[in-house]
């Protein structure tokens, strides 16, 4: 089967460690301190075998995502961008939807608890968590200690086959009704990137009350899932800094009431005019800019007359966010970290959402072919790009 | 001014004890235990004066609720229905809207957090908790040691004015530019029953997730409320349960995307089909009738696979509901209680969905005047009538 | 190796209809509409082989539950009282401790998150969860929808070895130095039925704040262990309902600030008598017959003052609660259903509160040597003494 | 009566602008921006003349505070230290117990629900919060729109008298069996330092469950105080990090399990070594110095292995904190900034736990008698002083 895969060289940087979990030559959990040079591939590879606890899915699209971008994007000296967990060559792609074409004798379907049948349409969550370690075990498996992740360390699915164990699939029937038989494979492969967002504002946020306000920073696929999320959930006001007009655009058609410009208004001074002076119940930060943003994020809880607002930390950023303790305590606010997609019983209510009404697939704003060209000319594309949001692969096209 | 007064004849029944916050002759927390003989009466009374905390409002409009039929509804004995809080001669009517007249000197609005002005649209809650009791100073004003009642223990607004503390009153500008200067009033005098419903549903029930299912038994005004409020807040399938065509008809365009007739099927049943055998997340019981609901409350706890049902009962009733334990902890469920709409925010966020589009003003369905004759003829037509929904008074009409 | 097991023969009741996941002839659901003439054996049957993710473990101390005197206790018919999971012939026994002797190459210590080491002192769940399947996957592993159960449906720890899963096991090794080398392994085989208790009392009932007052119903194990929590967590007030005047003498001993015997006083007026008219916070039904206690229930929630009581039922029971919406409507009261002890990190809270000074080991009343003459006997005593409130069967005794 | 009362001039900075909410020569919001040369006197007052809602307190016991130090430390420029709310000249002095001598006729005493009665015995809290803003109605109150402060802006307890309205004041009669007639007004002049401890760990921070650990960084007052609730709350190991050896010693008493010197030992290392490398559920800053010591709280979160650690920011500091967003996504970490002492059930629950054991009264370490020269002398020495905890004025000394 055809897959596009991604090589690079494992060349660490002078003052690299072998972390305990390493692997020489193999896997990393700092990639941007080892592999050098990275490389596109199409090749030829064989349909995977599957295991008594997995299933092969028939990939039926497969989005691009940041991470992707990252992990062949470099910098002078050629190392890559992305910081995390790989292990090269690796076949990308993890925002994934396809249809069943064969399952292990103990492969359950959550959808009935019952093994998995042939042609049944699923997605996946990227996050391969173990089930068993103390995070997993107590109900937190984002923070499993033993994780991989797929398209990463594992195989992904820019590809025509992947396999997967089951508990990392969930059913997108429900989806068929609602998008059709086309449509359902694109909205499929958007639950993932939406659960990182629903994890962020729902899960870690606390998620909101009917008549709440929001404030979504920056208009990114996990911004814009976020405002599609929270006027669902009833905020009044869903208020997205952003300073693409394309993106801009696309927010306020996905749920935001109102879009600021941060480049040309003052953004804590626009949302507490919209707001009435109250300010907001739940901040996203979602821009990966947070030195740059956190003063309006503290001047709208100062000076808004809401208490209790939940600042959610959603993109990864090394930069220091200069807190301010007293506006935390006068305000009584709070701050969470968000990192992930999995448990919580996100997967199954996005794909219900999904189903009621709540789509996503506007998103959606290119697709390409399963090609190393074609992927490998939207990877750098998307590295400037702000006028795409959702690059996807249809393995069919 | 005009006033729609209920006068009673205080004539306790042979077992009646007098309770240790009752004034006899005067004021009882067992109304039904000692009015008798009830009469709607017309009467022109002076205009009241106002205290350094309080407001005077013009009443624009005024709805009938439940407790004000049980008021003037009597059993053989010529005992009223209403079992709790009264002190009659009383003006009725507490689901007001209407505009400040006039304002004492430290009657603040909560929207500036300055006294209020002249021509501020209110709305106002009927509990009027005393603000320092052990419940009020822990947060449960609801739950107030000391509360009185407006339109019940004190007097209400079918009537020409109300005084009434400012902190009971709400701003309704925020309806203004959605509803306009008519309609915003309608909407007005729906917030305290939708702040019933929010609170059930939304405080007590905890909420729910974007795509969580709910089930709602029973159709009346609380019942309806639930059915907007939770489909507002991302609910994937809000069933209705409601025998009436009218109120299903109305709770489909309140937001219900399912109605189920009681007495032609199988609820429980019917609910497991709508959602592929997971059952639901929240039920509401809002009809009054616990003891002849139950076995499908807990039919769809013990036979859906989600687990986490939260039960919310919110309609009084006197009959024991036959409490299966083993249901609730082989399904991780909970019961709770519902009674008041004060509190935790409840009001300026029913207001604000309202003013974001949660139009509620559809559950008006008929409007008459401030007049003793015909506020009487609705009190008793709706004693049987389960066509309507919501009858409002309009002092102006 | 030595193994005490129960036989029992596969004799369905007339009406009985095999299970969708019952197994003829093997297992059931519904052991006490199958199962007759239970028969204690001792056998030597060979140490257990394990797999890749397996512990074999040397069983130091293994308690004898309620369940197990159910199982081998017979109806007029001979049938099981135990209505549970069951497949029988099976080792009895499942609130063990123990020593690592083997572990398989992916048998993960969490302590450590490395492979288990041989010597590693550890206790177990009873709950075999699949990991997988909705509940699980969410977090829910009490309501897994593919449970086994140890010493029910899988081999137990009557027994001189057993393996288990190591995802099952939690090390106990934090016990040592506050227990010393023989008294942690009494000390191990107590966190399962503690754990069944702060399950019930801190994850469901949402525990307590320091200061709250509690009122346990019932002093068997369960009870108990709710009381030496409660006061861990800061109970003031933790008075125990329980008419055994040794349950009564132990209950004060592990935490009860109060006992009442509600044989001869009347539980409510006491509790309210106790707490100067407060009532309490929290309310465990440990009891098993939630139709005689429930007056009470209801007794101190509506004439106390405390808002917000949360009552938890633990024990299972066939009988209906007569539950009355009203009281849990006014007092702003919650019912919870309580089932297992898995998850939500609660083993290794219980480990680390019993390290630092939790004891629960006085529960455990009496030991007895690993043989089916010793078993059988104590689990016909216990059929019908309430004086004894743990027994241990010790395999090197 | 006599007062010790503060006088300072108004005499603000160059670029001070009056607030909204200040009151030319009078009162601010912003104290050292305006406020020179204080000076204590001691005065002849008349006794409070009481409203019908307030009370006439006979002071029995009030402990200085470090904001009173603040009100009396001045800069280089003769300004004093304390930032926040006052109108001079006033009594100083909140943290105080005493025994109420009259009673407004709608003075309402919590305990009873009724009239306080003359000898009842109480503390108060230190906040006049209004009731009635936006935050107050939605349960709120340490954020009232409309605070007043009692020994800031409105007049204290360093006097014989004090008048308060009643709903600031909380019965203390719990505590008289517990701690006898004497010491019981010195444990209830330790509620309202308690309170502000137990606001930050267990309402802003949510608690902990028994068998959680936690790190108090600063053994002030408020740090202690939350050792002593935390160890109440059922903490296994509570980490004090404190470099003066008496305020070590005292913490050690009052329920730390572990004391570390920061200047001696790396604070983080020794908290993972301590918990066996997993870290703590808990943090709370307490020093007033988060810049300085965050660098270890972020070391704790990121090389322990629990996840979902809280950190609650208690001490107020102008001094930007360096936030790692990183850490709190890769290890699921919250952070809430934490004021005040009022609302959500905090003062009955502080004293209750008093009353079953939690002894505050070790805090005291000295008392001196109501004298302007005592007072004066003892605001200096707290300056400096590292030794002596808490300093309580007793009026009839």
């Amino acid at each position: 089967m055809k897959a596009v895969r991604l090589y690079a060289k494992w060349d660490p940087r002078a003052d690299f460690e072998l972390g305990l979990k390493d692997i020489e030559g193999k896997l990393t959990y700092l990639g941007s301190r080892v592999w050098r040079n990275p490389q596109i591939k199409e090749e030829d590879v064989p349909v995977p075998e599957i295991g008594d606890n997995e299933v092969l899915i028939k990939v039926k699209t497969c989005g691009i995502c940041g991470s992707d971008v990252h992990m062949y994007q470099t910098d002078d000296d050629g190392y890559i961008f992305y910081p995390g967990l790989t292990a090269f060559p690796a076949t990308l792609g993890h925002e994934l939807s396809g249809i069943v074409t064969k399952a292990g004798k103990n492969a359950i379907n959550r959808r009935t608890n019952k093994r998995f049948e042939e042609g049944e349409a699923v997605c996946a969550e990227e996050m391969a968590w173990c089930g068993h370690c103390r995070p997993c075990a107590d109900g937190f498996p984002n923070h499993c200690e033993n994780l991989q992740e797929i398209g990463f360390s594992i195989d992904g699915a820019f590809a025509e086959y992947i396999k997967l164990d089951a508990k990392y699939c969930w059913s997108i029937e429900e989806l068929r009704s609602t998008y059709g038989e086309e449509k359902m494979f694109i909205a499929g492969s958007m639950v993932e990137p939406t659960c990182v967002a629903y994890n962020a504002v729902i899960e870690r946020g606390g998620g909101i009350r009917p008549g709440d306000n929001v404030l979504i920073l920056g208009g990114g696929p996990i911004g814009i899932g976020a405002c599609a999320i929270l006027k669902r959930a009833g905020a009044s006001k869903v208020i997205l800094s952003e300073p693409s007009p394309e993106r801009a655009k696309l927010g306020a058609q996905m749920g935001a009431t109102n879009v600021i410009d941060p480049l040309k208004v003052n953004t804590a001074e626009k949302v507490l005019e919209l707001t009435g002076g109250m300010g907001v119940n739940l901040i996203l930060e979602a821009t990966g800019l947070p030195d740059v943003v956190w003063k309006d994020v503290e001047k709208v809880i100062w000076d808004g007359r809401a208490v209790n607002t939940m600042v959610v930390i959603v993109a990864r950023a090394d930069k220091k966010i200069p807190l301010t303790g007293e506006v935390f305590q006068v305000r009584r606010a709070k701050i969470a970290g968000a990192q992930g997609h999995s448990g919580h019983g996100t997967f199954p209510r996005a794909i219900s959402a999904m189903a009621a009404g709540m789509d996503m697939t506007p998103m959606m704003t290119k697709s390409i072919s399963l090609s190393a060209d074609e992927v490998e000319k939207d990877l750098k594309m998307l590295q400037t790009d702000r006028k795409h949001c959702k690059v996807t692969v249809l393995p069919e096209k």
